[in-house]
């Protein structure tokens, strides 16, 4: 029965997927627009550094396409989360509440600042921080002084909240806010996989106070390595650009900077690549969701796992495909791992949470079960958008 | 007087100068080998991100190009510092000892780590660290204690001494690595204005324990954004690789680190660039000495300036060409300023003293006499390898 299973997901995968390849990456980058023709600009005017017209035309679409008032482009998503969560005030002891369940770099962007992660529990229903537990914690372990939620167990201050739209699926903002509204918490919103994902109407990243995207490689879109913070909060993303330059005050010749800034300029020739792919970014998202949706059908038939799919609030980029082993399965995962990888179809768990790594396994925590159960059970599927094929 | 100098110096300047260009820039770069070739290269293959060859052959040809056992990749000269810092140890409250004068990215490297930037004078002879005064200071503020160096005054621990070779002109090393000795202080060196400069036949940055070079835009050869770390200790090296790639420990498919890494890989098409750029980098090197040369001759009819050249124990890239305002004639070095980049010469004066800025006005420093002097009395002057022509 148990490789009947087995036999089962991979034929469902291989049912949505293009026939024929040696290997279907997980994801993999297109560069079907304008990408050469932009590059070529740069290396033609030699502007491929920190000065040049991509990096703001980039910043300006970017701001466009998301209906955030500023964009600010940066040297990767990593970067951009630890600037957005220092603008907010997120200083030495200060913890951040998060995910467990998320890529390491929220964890060490709050880390780089001085704060703690605070690690939270995940949702069934929508991969991110479950909210409906969040309050109630909130209440038993935190007090509010002088405006400000002190942890009454670590008497260190709640800052900020770091939501994370897992594999581009939009956390349920509205309750998160309230809450954080309530505690006197700042959310940034960590949107580095949900680049195309909305919440209601809104993209995802304009609904908390500020937020960081990610253009990695494995990216919907990507610059090489780059990323991004978006805000309405024009003064804020102002000052994201002053601190992401090196802090310099604007003269002709002098070298004068005036506070400890950093270098994370995105660099030219990186933001012309992003230009492009932007130009792209719509048809995309179009691939990735039929993609989905083929998956979706395919799985219909498999009763031993469950095709994620969008909460009904938003609208997801389904930047990871992702399937979940049911309660009785969650035992095959590594098996399932070893044949898909072995056949040349790239599948990956979840990350390990991050409140069960080294660094991080001494940080503040709740009870973390939906996450635990999460961790053991996602497996991500082939999602580049060229698997779409029309017909 | 005064306008008969200022006509001297600019005559001096494009005397040594190609003529009928509207705009000498100070330091712009030149893609004249194979950066087309292999940037499409990575566009083609889809490998412009963390994964691909690019990355691995710029470490590769920069390690034999310096004479360092390994050199890792960074997404910029900062970041690369940082881990520099991080590495031999530096932690809060640390004191790291490093020039006034110098580019605000050593302090703020410095401080990303929790150090305390600690400001040394300059010399007169080679811009950088003066190592006569140092031992004297240190004898007077220091006390060893269990094999590490205390500054008596502030009771913080002094961990490393950061000597940047300004301009691309190698520190005086023998001395200071006899000093850094003797006091128990870690050597890391700032090499990021210096690939192509040695120190007694040695390249500059295979000295100390450990060093950051940059590859900007405005440096000697250009990957867009980037830098790296190199070293003799190969297993620090690798550190340096783990810590750069979130530190991720090597798995088919888990994503588990074992500590807080950063996100510092230089991407592909970045690498990309730089492995067409050092092929040539040779013959920049030997243009802009061969411009370094022709200014010096200039310069000898100009009394009241003098051009800096390298110290007699090294070879110096000539980064940045660099005039010197005699004492009586300093007055004159905003006019000098303005009048050069009015006219399409671009010039700039020296950094202001990293210990004049606000976040770090307050941080331990000795008598700064000489920096402060050549703060005010340094020029740089156009200084691109393609400025120099062949006859």
């Amino acid at each position: 029965m148990k490789n009947n299973v087995i036999e089962k997901v991979v034929s469902a995968i291989l049912s949505a997927l293009p026939e024929g390849k040696k290997f279907y990456s997980l994801h993999e980058p297109s560069f079907e627009g304008n990408e050469w023709k932009y590059v070529k600009e740069c290396l033609d005017t030699g502007w491929v550094s920190s000065v040049g017209k991509f990096v703001d035309e980039f910043e300006k679409k970017l701001a466009e396409f998301t209906g955030a008032k500023i964009a600010v482009a940066a040297v990767n998503g990593t970067s951009a989360l630890q600037i957005c969560l220092k603008l907010i005030g997120v200083s030495n002891g200060d913890e951040v509440l998060t995910s467990a369940l998320t890529f390491v770099a929220t964890s060490n962007a709050i880390s780089y600042c001085g704060g703690i992660p605070h690690f939270v529990d995940s949702d069934f229903s929508t991969l991110g921080i479950c909210t409906k537990k969040l309050r109630g914690y909130l209440k038993d372990i935190t007090e509010i002084k002088n405006n400000e939620c002190i942890n009454k167990i670590t008497g260190n201050r709640i800052k900020a909240i770091v939501p994370m739209h897992v594999f581009g699926h939009p956390v349920d903002m509205d309750p998160l806010i309230e809450i954080a509204d309530e505690f006197h918490i700042v959310v940034v919103e960590d949107a580095a996989e949900s680049l195309g994902s909305y919440y209601k109407g809104r993209h995802t990243g304009t609904i908390g106070k500020i937020a960081a995207l990610s253009f990695n490689g494995n990216k919907t879109i990507t610059t090489g390595g780059g990323g991004a913070i978006i805000t309405n909060d024009i003064e804020l993303g102002k000052l994201a650009k002053h601190l992401t330059t090196t802090a310099k005050v604007a003269h002709k010749w002098e070298y004068f900077h005036d506070m400890c800034g950093y270098n994370f300029r995105l660099p030219n020739i990186c933001a012309a690549l992003g230009c492009a792919q932007l130009e792209q970014l719509p048809a995309f998202l179009d691939n990735k969701r039929k993609l989905a949706e083929k998956y979706r059908k395919a799985f219909e038939g498999v009763p031993e796992v469950s095709f994620f799919t969008e909460p009904s609030y938003g609208k997801s980029n389904y930047w990871l495909n992702t399937i979940v082993l049911k309660e009785d399965f969650i035992s095959l995962r590594d098996e399932l791992l070893e044949k898909t990888n072995s056949m040349g179809i790239q599948t990956r768990p979840a990350w390990c949470l991050n409140s069960s790594l080294p660094m991080y396994q001494n940080c503040p925590k709740m009870i973390l079960s939906t996450a635990e159960i999460l961790e053991k059970s996602l497996i991500n599927i082939p999602s580049s958008q060229n698997l779409f094929q029309k017909l």
